[in-house]
């Protein structure tokens, strides 16, 4: 970057991280078991400071519950910027009926047909976001210059 | 599911996976060290049976270093269908000045005037994909429809 350039990329403030997250429904979930990783395509709510996931049995659900600490990613691109947010986090699948009819009562966009009978809420310990702001000689960038 | 409904769920060839990896370019990157989850976006170009990243030094970086086992997740949504490819594989930077300038000749687009010095090579070990058509009832499927 010559001296004259102005840094392109800009650290997001958790609110502004929320206001994404409360926007998204698509992420990647990446988990770690016996050290390896693992990454899915999710869709995911944000509510009330945590993520609810919807899921059925499978890897990925059983994945978790091996090892709790996941981090999820969700990225976007408009035609001032490019942004993308980590979560950090723990997560969980809810068990009782309390919970279960708590997270039904939810409102999210049903992607599918596809029933998914499980939900896994993330609670955040970290949370950090990256704008990239798309000037003119910018024109093709993607959220993966954010990093 | 019912007996006359049909799996929308295809499970994509490895010939299909690298068809949708040769025309991607934008991909997020999952790592682990001491079994905790990163996740970051990157840019990614397929190129011979391999992944190339340019990066710079950086949490990533390092990150990898620690433990080459990586997983790599690229999806897209068309008017037919939404797909997702995951490689996993083993990442090292290129170092010899050799690799190097060999790497440097590889087509890519370059999507930010930002210049990233580093090149890190990702040595499929897995790569697993699955497409699901999208019919009439479907208009709002997305690729978190996947998994």
């Amino acid at each position: 970057m010559t001296p004259d350039a102005v840094d392109p990329v800009e650290v997001l403030s958790e609110e502004e991280c929320w206001n994404i997250l409360l926007g998204a429904t698509l992420g990647r979930l990446a988990l770690s078991v016996a050290n390896q990783p693992e990454i899915y395509p999710i869709n995911f709510t944000a509510h009330d400071g945590r993520l609810l996931l919807r899921t059925n049995p499978g890897d990925k659900l059983f994945e978790l519950t091996v090892n709790e600490n996941v981090a999820l990613e969700t990225d976007g691109i408009g035609k001032q910027s490019v942004w993308s947010v980590v979560v950090k986090g723990k997560a969980r699948q809810l068990e009782s009926a309390a919970e279960i009819e708590a997270a039904e009562r939810i409102p999210h966009q049903p992607l599918t047909s596809i029933r998914k009978r499980v939900f896994v809420e993330i609670v955040p310990t970290s949370i950090t976001g990256r704008r990239l702001n798309r000037g003119p000689e910018n024109d093709e960038l993607t959220a993966s210059d954010l990093y």
